[in-house]
């Protein structure tokens, strides 16, 4: 399984946002075309693929790709999915999920709790821009890719990262968006063991 | 200079579209996804590249990284670039273009036109979800990559294509949405030289 670990810093953490202005609500723009890069093909989509998108250390909405219905590939109606997420977080206590849409569960669990869940499962690896390029990491079967939207990391997502991260890389030689590394990943893992120029 | 030449079949060629659907407007969302990925990285604009977006054969509007300004990440404010060029393609005569926004020129000019133009100034590639995997291409120093927006390209296309590219491929052993294309192929040459796994 893929998965993706995407800390966003200014999401709302309320549905009350305006679909009109998605770079206005905390660069929901961006999140949603990571949402899209992570699930869709062309006229398929990645089943063995896990999406967390951690809001604010608050709240994470988890998307699965072997349930999910109703991902479109345009920002709005993957923005709309979105809130309708956080319309459902008040509903989720503790630990426990909610289920807002098929394959879409909101519940309040920090950026630790995510990436101490996903450490057992897989390789924890770093997308940054400032990291090495991705030249020498054999691709790990079950990878989990943590990356941050248009923010640098606070000191302390980087202190944890630096606990709990397996590799630090960057998969290009120039400085991506999240939504385009998202993209990036998921091909140097689909064309692993192709050599090239 | 890297170039993109997207055909699109469904799209409007008069400004009065809806900003609120860009799905429904011939699938203005994945050609705004395209734009964006053809020229911004993170902090940064690629400035040596070229998009030529040819609208159901009749109009094409020309995007020159040297030039533009005011290109934004998100889908909705790019559509409305497009917006803004349709505006003025009343005003375009012959082969002249109208600089609609600074580095953007609309003009009434056919694929055909559009293709023997480029063909002179580099490889001619087509990227299409069913070729061969580009693995034994090596990268061309001035490619012209030619791809569809979400329909396949019709007889008249697929002949003219024939004639004029130098290449056919695909960049991965997925199908890819056009705009992930984009990412790809720009990464795959950003990357050219590096060995993998």
């Amino acid at each position: 399984m893929r998965q993706f670990v995407l800390l966003a810093h200014d999401a709302p953490t309320e549905p009350d946002f305006s679909l009109d202005d998605l770079p206005g609500a905390g660069r929901l723009d961006l999140l949603a075309r990571c949402i899209t890069s992570a699930f869709l093909l062309s006229h398929e989509l990645r089943e063995d693929v896990r999406l967390w998108l951690v809001i604010r250390d608050r709240l994470t909405i988890r998307f699965e790709g072997a349930h999910l219905q109703g991902l479109n590939p345009d920002e709005r109606s993957t923005a709309a999915l979105v809130g309708a997420a956080l319309e459902r977080a008040d509903e989720a206590v503790g630990h426990e999920p909610v289920e807002s849409t098929p394959g879409v569960y909101v519940s309040r669990r920090t950026l630790e709790g995510t990436l101490r869940d996903c450490s057992g499962e897989g390789t924890l690896v770093r997308l940054h821009e400032e990291g090495p390029p991705v030249v020498e990491l054999e691709p790990p079967a079950d990878p989990v890719f943590v990356l941050s939207d248009h923010r640098s990391l606070t000191a302390d997502e980087e202190s944890l990262l630096a606990d709990l991260a397996h590799e630090s890389v960057r998969l290009g030689s120039r400085r991506l968006h999240a939504d385009q590394a998202i993209t990036v990943a998921h091909n140097y893992l689909d064309t692993a063991g192709y050599r090239r120029f």
